[in-house]
């Protein structure tokens, strides 16, 4: 799994960098997290296919985190795309794409499924691939970030004891997805004599726009990569709390409590035009942190 | 007056370039034509100074000609805009503006005027500077184009035969607005002894998405600059009628009709990687022709 930053400037686009978008790719499909302004062609720009997005998730209505999406919706409309798209997303995105589609007199080519996004933590998506959790975060509006867990493939076959049991190949599958097995005597050979405990899944916590909490850390807590917004540095900790944003010191108390093993930073405040600043000051709490580059891909 | 085009494109952004947008520049003050998505970072990338848009006009629904006013408007507010902002465009607009509003929880630092289109020919704007003029054009919605004369000082002073006449220098500004003056004694001189023709207003045409048609012909003709949609090559010409558009050859016609000093062509399908044939088929019938490049500054 790995992610691919698309923006990581906060409400302005400033330096060239652009509004929140973030593409994570996992077994062979894309998933989008938020789609601010501009997001189709920083994904032309990046190499990041349209085709392979069947799930967007959007964390909140301020517009940085949005106002792209209606320029792709329509153009993997127009691009021929037949596939379903799902989005996950505040309940008041709904009417807007509503009006904005009746306003051009137009259809999606495909079918587009609209899932509206409720208060606390909820499950959206749990498929044999991966598990899309969305848990509350503390901003000016309601706001959700998203935990990605990319599913392993069950437990860990062990070749030996299956011959020694006599166990036929064709139950293999079965036994990785942790069932016991019984001989035609009616003997049951139990599963953890057979198999041994497979990869963990692997986890990205997405923590959009929010000001400084542990409320959601019963969800995040062991990620493998946590992303947490980083709007300004410390010494702007009183203006961060103000707006319900977090500072470096902040997002990397986050890593530390987690239990992360890496820390990606981003929605930069375009105040600041070089962010060696944010490097430095994240990295004396927590080491293993990266202050994201657009178009960068992060291994998770 | 000049115009700079910031995005060229039709529907789908493609080749580097971008959808709609316009910035006419006029008496110190700027004018901008739709507002595809990206259009203020196409701005910051041009030298296009927000702080001078007092007027946006918006053709018609489709979402590559004003997917990028929210996130403009929105950026205008955040970098402490206090003069108000005129929005010319389809009623449906409203809605959907004040919907995303509502959802963000937000205001405007401004005073934010929206102003329905109505359906035909309306003026919009009527200064001491500028006159902007809606016309319809057929397009597969309700769709205007725009005329935008930048105004002259009036009629030309002839200093001679002001002093001849004795006419006080305090009712020059009269005389150039065409008024006739009368001496103490009731005589009374005409304005045309004293002043001859002033410079005509110059006229630019913004014909925005539409198939071909002589309809608006009334209201552009004699402009001095005509920009129009040109979104196929003229051996697609079935394709652009059924699809309300036009072509080179039914471009570079309107340009002739209306007896036009110069033709700018944009809106071009993303079907197109290289452009050269539009301007070769567009010369070909009206040799002041430019392909528009975006970026590109052109002299009306």
């Amino acid at each position: 799994m790995n992610v691919t930053i698309l923006g990581n400037n906060s409400a302005l686009p400033a330096f060239g960098r652009h509004p929140t978008a973030q593409a994570l790719s996992l077994t062979g499909e894309t998933i989008l997290l938020d789609c601010g302004e501009g997001t189709q062609v920083q994904m032309q720009h990046y190499g990041i296919k349209w085709g392979k997005i069947n799930h967007i998730f959007i964390s909140h209505m301020h517009g940085d985190h949005y106002f792209g999406l209606f320029g792709l919706v329509n153009s993997m409309s127009l691009l021929g795309r037949t596939e379903p798209l799902h989005l996950y997303a505040p309940p008041a995105l709904k009417g807007i794409i509503d009006q904005i589609t009746i306003a051009a007199d137009s259809h999606l080519a495909y079918e587009f499924y609209f899932h509206p996004l409720l208060e606390g933590t909820n499950i959206l998506v749990d498929n044999d691939r991966f598990r899309v959790t969305a848990f509350g975060v503390e901003h000016r509006i309601t706001c959700h970030g998203f935990l990605i867990e990319q599913k392993t493939k069950g437990r860990k076959l062990l070749p030996e004891r299956c011959a020694e049991f006599h166990i036929p190949v064709d139950f293999y599958d079965k036994l990785k997805m942790g069932q016991d097995y019984m001989h035609a005597d009616g003997t049951i050979i139990k599963n953890e004599l057979l198999t041994a405990d497979g990869l963990s899944p692997t986890r990205y916590a997405y923590c959009a726009d929010t000001r400084f909490t542990e409320s959601f850390m019963d969800v995040i807590r062991g990620a493998d990569t946590i992303y947490h917004e980083c709007t300004y540095l410390q010494e702007d900790e009183v203006r961060a709390t103000l707006r319900f944003h977090s500072t470096t010191a902040q997002a990397a108390r986050i890593a530390v409590i987690a239990g992360a093993k890496q820390l990606l930073l981003g929605h930069f405040s375009s105040r600041y035009k070089e962010l060696d600043a944010f490097q430095a000051e994240a990295a004396a709490i927590f080491p293993n942190v990266h202050v994201t580059v657009e178009g960068t891909t992060y291994e998770i």
